[in-house]
């Protein structure tokens, strides 16, 4: 088929790109697998199959017959729910203890009243095709072996059916957490208790929660009132709710850690308490983004005396083993510029504000230890000779925390885990907390890294659109720190990923359901040509990655900025910027002989080199859609120049060397990110016009 | 482009002919028009239009300078937080008195504690660049009035703003209801909220709660515990729920009408009190749809005394002047039976069983009443000579409303408006409560005629398709029955109703997200074709009309059926069915010689044609895509009819007998319903059939 044919047609008709395109590959990478595979994520780490499947109707039934105690029960309508909800079927809400039933759960005894790092969370399930049964030392194991049985559950040609299967299965780290910060933008409830429903489903199990910075102090103090009355903006967890949310947590066996980010990314505690402070105050709540000057003063004994009585009340609320104090961050402007605090390092023998910080941070964690407490901080806290009880959470990297465990000192990952960065799900994967350094690590060394955690930053995320920033990344990040180290192959990954975040979905999270709503936003009463046209390029591109976004504002951003734009609006990860690219790679790879796939290939080009037109009738009635219009032009000369490819490998002639220039200088156009938007298929169409550029006919190797 | 190669590349993609098509024709009908339209449904009574607008930023404002009262504050609360979703900007929760504010709301008067049918809802809206008033008598029309703002409120070149205009409106009338049966399915409390939103956005005023029936009674009562504790599967409303849902209405300025279906509809009474029955019992829940033969007894006065205190309870939960008593549908078999209800027929001269249901109704009747409230009951309670005040509620038609207001009854129209039937927008749009026999009534006894009410009656809904079952559809008739009788366009409608549809999504109506979830479920983890080729097949079919889907079931339809079939997830008015539709009638009116809209049906068709093999591929691993396999057949072959048609039109000769025989009688097969489900694009390729059979070109007449 000719192009210029295809493009006509298609231009009448508006075709949304991505709609169109999200269909092409995959078809190809997963049909014709013969048997399908189990959709299980995290993978368990030994999973056998057998004949047979054991049918799931409205007869199911669930019973306990070993260990028993009201969170299970309440584990067991949540399961139930669940079940109903992904099947559609009315299963009453009835468990028993009858050996009968379809599913048979048996915990051997009770876990700790206190959920502890490292308790037991292995399971044995076991489907026939005449009954289940899933058996755990303890509820945690049975809690994870559930939310196993739930993805076994699949349609089949004759009803719902789970698959016949042995599974024996336990966490490779004990220590298995997702990080949200609550207080650059404030989260709500009901937000945070959804995202630990999706954490229970791939069974992570430590939220961590980070409750204070200088945008925000966010829990109620009834000691120090001021703390969330003037540092909050009136948006804070009543004491009240911080328990509820916390017997939440624990019924999906998850820990829940709270973290008091100290001395620095504090600026929002000298609102209403400048007294902390180190520089003189007054102090107002931080609306910008970055490291800013406040820091405590660690000099001051009132700083001890509040901190203690503020510990005091906060363990009361967190029952966890643990307590973060943060740590990270500080810049040491104010107590350069406080001539008392120059002095208390003269006469303490502090010779830098490092020094003075660890003299701060032992301190602070004689007081946490008072109160029964182990201390958990950011890389800045690990200072020799602190108590062996500490756990490092390192935003350095593996190194940090390979330099710990061979002093000692507990460890889990977060660098590799900033979902806030806007990697790929395959980025995440790739980064294993026993890499670097730390695979050079003693047995006994390396039991000392207990995980990892994955961290969202909320800079630019709110209750709408934070679901879409963790989820479905989140789940690769889970797999890599239950399943087997073994498990690293990306494409089933991502196929796995694609079935679980639809799973997800029955959770109420909002990852997939945002974005029409948001593009709606920003695309107003539009034709549906135009809505199409904003949905092809929005497919495409992602926001700016790592720190860029801030860097590169031209207006600086702000927490009283609305995040209602395209780069708020959009994945993090483009799936059909991935697809092309896997499409792109599988032409190359077939010496460029593949007519099945340049046709493909050029219906996807032919779509983008035509969409323009339509996105600039909708940016001109849409200032949202206007910041990228500038990223749509380049999407439509980044299909022509593709289409020029594809013509010049077809033609069989090597392109000529200005010809080359010419479309090169394109490509080098179209990848400079414009209104924070980076468009994705770039890449992908170079190595085209490579291929293209090269001697004759297409010579590329298998990649 | 020829069909074949076309075919070929569409074939390859996997296209999902759904996504394709959705947006050939709107992009035809919507564009180019210049000014736009402003958005509004209800369509108010007056709207003029001015230049310039309104911007809309984070430094809008509200205030009053009227009558206050915490209902409108917590309406300024809510229209904020509705103005911050649709927009996404961070607008401050603040309202003040001052008369620099933004938007300036001005209410005369209180309102009447308890809202009264016929209160006042006009209100006057001024928007201006400079600002906005809003004034009414009180605070029912600001309620009203606010909603309109809320929809002028659009996207644009410079921002969000709000057209400059000046509205005068006020309900045609008074009585606009939706009525909701939550005793056939159960509906969640969260579920009915929204759906109040849903009605304070289209400026509906009255919720009729349909609470007993024949499968449950909804509603505990203090007094006899038994009707919910046993005639409800556990499954009713608190008193407490209760009153929170009352007040939520009033919030909104919607009254709330309960009814209590009597005396026949109601077995679940039964269950716990058999002596009000007129059979002996045994009664247990009905699990079945349809009219059963329990009634209450009628000639004992143990039921009268019943009544009397189960109303005298109920209506102190229910402020509303009035009470449901419902009245259809009685058999009549067990008075038959029963020797000693014949007896009394006898002896108090009632020859018919309707009689005896009317001396039933007036003794109710005269309950209610001594509790202070007036009556409302479906046609079968108007007998003549009941009081004055009584409501007639009319499941048969305008006829009826008529003879009823010939006597002095009033009386609200719900035939045409059953959102259950599966009728189109359209087709609900057209039914005027004046039209018919009532338009020939004179002007007083047009008065008489309050309104109407659309019911949602649940056999076929629950909790997750009641939305959409509702929405977009819903929006319609509160258009009918607000605007003049005089805005009657149904393409007009259609393109406002596209807005408001997604507009209501900010409200968390899940009339538009519950479809793909609802279609994963079907698919399974599917191919992306495969996903593709039921989202085609799904959005160009709808549950066959009427009551056709249990005199058409193969199994007897139950309550205990779950609702997860594909008749359950497509929408009940099929998008794509009638973009076609318009599209093909605007080739035929153009002599089918419009050679580009020829390319768009070529297109649609083809993909149709095409989509049986990947849905055969579902439909092989799940059985409830199996239960559409054979309409996807269909599907493709009329496809096929419809290619061949177009070819014949474009060669110019006429199609042989033999052929049209051969092409009929595939749409005659395609045309019959298959798994209770319609193939909504049947009637327009027939029409291109008949083009193509006519001698020599294309001949047809505009039509």
């Amino acid at each position: 088929m000719k192009s210029a044919a295809l493009g006509f047609a298609l231009n009448i008709l508006g075709i949304s790109a991505s709609m169109l395109f999200a269909t092409i590959l995959s078809a190809h990478s997963t049909k014709a697998q013969t048997p399908l595979p189990l959709n299980l994520m995290p993978q368990p780490s030994s999973v056998k199959t057998s004949a047979g499947a054991l049918p799931i109707d409205a007869n199911f039934t669930v019973s306990f017959t070993g260990h028993m105690e009201p969170r299970l029960d309440r584990a067991a309508q949540r399961f139930l729910t669940q079940l109903r909800r992904q099947t559609g079927l009315l299963i009453p809400a009835s468990t028993a203890g009858s050996a009968k039933s379809t599913l048979v759960v048996h915990a051997d005894h009770v876990s700790k009243d206190i959920q502890e790092l490292g308790e037991d969370e292995s399971y044995t399930l076991e489907v026939t095709p005449a009954g289940a049964k899933l058996n755990a030392a303890n509820p945690l194991g049975i809690l994870r072996g559930l939310q196993t049985f739930l993805q076994l559950v699949e349609i089949t040609p004759d009803g719902f059916a789970a698959r016949a299967v042995t599974i024996e299965d336990q966490p490779r780290f004990p220590w298995r957490g997702l990080m949200i910060d609550v207080s650059r933008h404030f989260i709500p409830l009901d937000v945070l208790k959804r995202n630990l429903d999706g954490m229970e489903a791939v069974k992570m199990n430590v939220f961590h929660w980070h409750l204070s910075e200088n945008q925000g102090f966010r829990v109620e103090s009834k000691k120090f009132t001021k703390l969330h009355e003037l540092g909050s903006d009136h948006l804070y967890y009543t004491q009240e709710e911080v328990r509820q949310f916390v017997a939440y947590a624990h019924d999906r066996g998850i820990r829940v850690v709270p973290e008091f980010d100290m001395p620095g990314h504090s600026t929002a505690w000298f609102v209403g308490y400048p007294e902390l402070a180190s520089g003189s105050g007054p102090y107002s709540i931080e609306r910008k983004w970055g490291i800013f000057d406040p820091a405590m003063d660690p000099t001051s004994e009132k700083t001890y005396k509040f901190l203690d009585e503020l510990i005091a009340e906060m363990v009361k609320l967190f029952p966890d083993n643990y307590f973060h104090i943060g740590g990270d961050e500080v810049n040491g402007k104010e107590w350069d510029a406080n001539p008392k605090i120059q002095e208390f390092k003269k006469s303490h023998n502090l010779k830098t504000n490092e020094d003075l910080q660890a003299y701060f941070s032992q301190r602070v964690q004689k007081i946490v230890t008072k109160h029964g407490k182990s201390v958990v901080g950011w890389d800045e806290v690990f200072i020799p000779g602190v108590p062996k009880d500490i756990v490092i959470q390192s935003w350095r990297g593996q190194q940090s925390l390979a330099a710990a465990a061979q002093q000692g000192y507990h460890g889990i990952l977060s660098n590799g885990y900033y979902l806030d960065l806007g990697w790929s799900a395959a980025r995440h994967y790739a980064v294993d907390p026993m890499s670097g350094a730390a695979a050079n690590l003693t047995a006994d060394q390396k039991k000392l890294i207990l995980g990892g955690e994955s961290c969202m930053w909320s800079e630019y995320v709110d209750a709408e659109n934070i679901d879409s920033r963790i989820w479905p990344r989140n789940a690769a990040i889970a797999e890599r720190l239950w399943s087997p180290q073994t498990v690293t192959d990306a494409a089933s990954m991502y196929a796995r990923l694609s079935v679980v975040s639809n799973r997800l979905e029955w959770l109420d999270l909002t990852h997939r359901t945002y974005y029409r709503r948001m593009l709606h936003r920003i695309a107003g009463p539009s034709t549906p040509q135009e809505f199409a046209a904003l949905r092809t390029l929005a497919d495409v591109v992602e926001p700016v990655k790592d720190y860029a976004r801030g860097q590169t504002a031209t207006v600086e951003p702000t927490s009283q900025q609305p995040l209602n734009r395209i780069v708020d609006a959009v994945p993090l990860e483009s799936d059909t910027g991935r697809h092309f690219s896997e499409l792109a790679d599988k032409f190359l790879s077939s010496g460029c002989h593949d007519a099945t796939i340049a046709n493909e290939l050029r219906m996807q080009l032919s779509l983008w080199s035509q969409n323009d037109p339509a996105f600039a009738s909708l940016a001109q009635k849409s200032f949202l859609a206007k910041q990228a219009a500038a990223t749509s032009s380049d999407l439509s000369a980044l299909g022509t120049v593709g289409l020029r490819a594809l013509d010049g490998v077809a033609a069989g002639t090597q392109l000529a060397s200005d010809q080359q220039t010419q479309l090169d200088s394109v490509l080098t156009e179209a990848a400079k990110p414009k209104g924070q938007l980076l468009l994705i298929p770039v890449s992908s169409v170079k190595k085209l016009v490579d291929a293209a550029s090269q001697a004759g006919s297409c010579t590329i190797s298998k990649p």
